[in-house]
């Protein structure tokens, strides 16, 4: 295993630990609960809370987008798992300002079953919490509801924060950020497996010289092995895929969010942007918002996605706002 | 192989077109230079010109720190190869307001010699060029000035377009620049090679399971190859060296610098700086600013190195100033 770590059993507290050293001008571990991560000052003017979270091993999603503009409070499980309710429930406690909070994840039936059950413990005290699931993954299924959520995370996640962050109530940071999900199409590629720290073993078998396009962050079966393509070659075949399952036509706007996920160097990032600008400019579709690298990992796995968001004015508006996290700021 | 790119000859060019499009709001490629990547607005009251470089195969180092409050242009050579003297020169040529430059690179034969030659050639033309070479590798030579740069680059390029920006004029920001390097310590630890595009080769062999302290971010020999350690012993291992290096004492302030070579997670990091924090701490060495995350990599490398800067008042201000490129903005 080619990982630095001590003991695989402790790999998420010891990292929430550093996380929380190295940031702790802006966020803070709960006293009381170590699995939530929230920002050091709540908004002066009270707004909906935005909470979101996930299991572990897709650093910097979910921690590193806590901060001003963005989400209020982060929910950590174990390794590729769903945090337990409890901690979902505390961090509505923790950041509720009276007006609400909403849950955004990915859809995975663990992080489902555990956040609607915390939603009901917050609703028992009076607190209203709206869920917005993430679904942008173009392979997981023709159905756009029952679809994974993988780097399209961000930008949802994105859009609510901004929506929040201007005052929007409760329904609006819904309608919104559920507009942002449902123009969100993302697709990715790997080469490798990641690897999982108790073990010290690769969670599934990838030839040498392989790759699998359409599989999930936690190594959901894709579309089929082949062996590695040129990137243009990858990238063509990704985006004609989210093209065709989209309504992006000639003329529209996107963001493009080109995410490495986690041993794919910069350098072949750069090398997919490259061709997805080429080929959006051939289509006339604008690019207005692009954003490279590391957004949404699975560790050390080798691969990467494309994401497009369809945008409208208040999507885009929303998308460039300012935000100050240690992993987005602008 | 595990990289996504297309012909292993191309990697250079096209990462740098795909660098250009995602961040065309900001810099852009030369027109007569597909090498030289500058800020598309140069400071409106003219300032000194900071101009950073080297081999690439290190993203985001250097072309990712061009942009306001940092280095106005950055010259990229093939990988792990320094540029050649023309560019280096027509950086000087584009970025220069009538105050001089100062070029910044890792100390390395090749781009000594190149960027010397075109800090002459820009001498002939009446530019004045300073050199600040970076030194920072304590595993490299006991000679400080004999050692070679590697992330301790990131910290002494920000002290100096940090300076720059603030108006000081050459000779100062050379004096702090060379203040910054002066101050700053690292040592890493690699687990494995990276792969070289054009041949798909590691540039050495490394057993699985086996490590080397103090090995090179283009695979120079290091103190010994020895099993992997936890990461709780390589810190401690680390920072005992940078420490007797250097003399960082007891109430002292430092930047703390945790850098991933490319395909370490950034959960392996933190716990990483989790151990420096803890460490620094029972030392009563104050952390006055803490970086964690992929600042200067090896492409596909797995390894992390540790840097620390001594602060002093002046330091600490340069290296907290505001800066906006794609990646850092504070």
């Amino acid at each position: 295993m080619k990982r630095i770590i001590n003991d695989g059993y402790d790999v998420v507290e010891e990292m929430l630990e550093g996380y929380e050293a190295a940031h702790k001008d802006t966020v803070h571990l709960l006293d009381d609960d170590k699995r939530v991560l929230v920002r050091n000052k709540l908004s002066e003017t009270p707004k909906v809370g935005v909470i979101v979270g996930g299991g572990t091993g897709h650093e910097p999603l979910f921690l590193g987008y806590v901060g001003e503009g963005f989400a209020d409070a982060s929910v950590m499980g174990n390794i590729n798992t769903s945090p337990s309710p409890e901690p979902c429930y505390n961090s509505v406690k923790a950041v509720d300002q009276g007006m609400g909070c909403i849950f955004l994840y990915g859809n995975y039936q663990g992080d489902v079953l555990n956040f609607d059950m915390a939603a009901e413990m917050a609703g028992d005290d009076g607190i209203h919490v709206e869920t917005v699931l993430s679904t942008d993954d173009v392979a997981s299924s023709t159905e756009k509801t029952e679809r994974r959520g993988i780097a399209g995370d961000v930008t949802t996640f994105k859009v609510a924060g901004a929506a929040a962050e201007k005052g929007y109530d409760l329904d609006e940071v819904v309608r919104v950020t559920q507009k942002s999900n449902d123009n969100t199409y993302s697709m990715g590629v790997s080469l490798s497996s990641s690897t999982l720290p108790v073990t010290g073993e690769a969670i599934f078998h990838m030839e040498e010289g392989d790759m699998e396009v359409g599989m999930g962050i936690h190594g959901e079966p894709g579309m089929g092995v082949s062996q590695i393509k040129t990137a243009d070659e990858i990238v063509n075949e990704l985006l004609e895929h989210i093209l065709e399952d989209s309504n992006i036509a000639n003329g529209d706007d996107v963001l493009v969010l080109v995410n490495g996920l986690g041993a794919l160097p910069l350098m072949d990032q750069y090398i997919c942007y490259r061709r997805v600008d080429q080929s959006l400019k051939e289509k006339d579709i604008n690019i207005k918002i692009s954003w490279v690298g590391d957004y949404s990992t699975s560790m050390d796995m080798v691969g990467m996605s494309v994401t497009l968001v369809h945008l409208d004015d208040e999507l885009y508006e929303l998308l460039s706002a300012p935000c100050d996290t240690p992993y987005m700021k602008q």
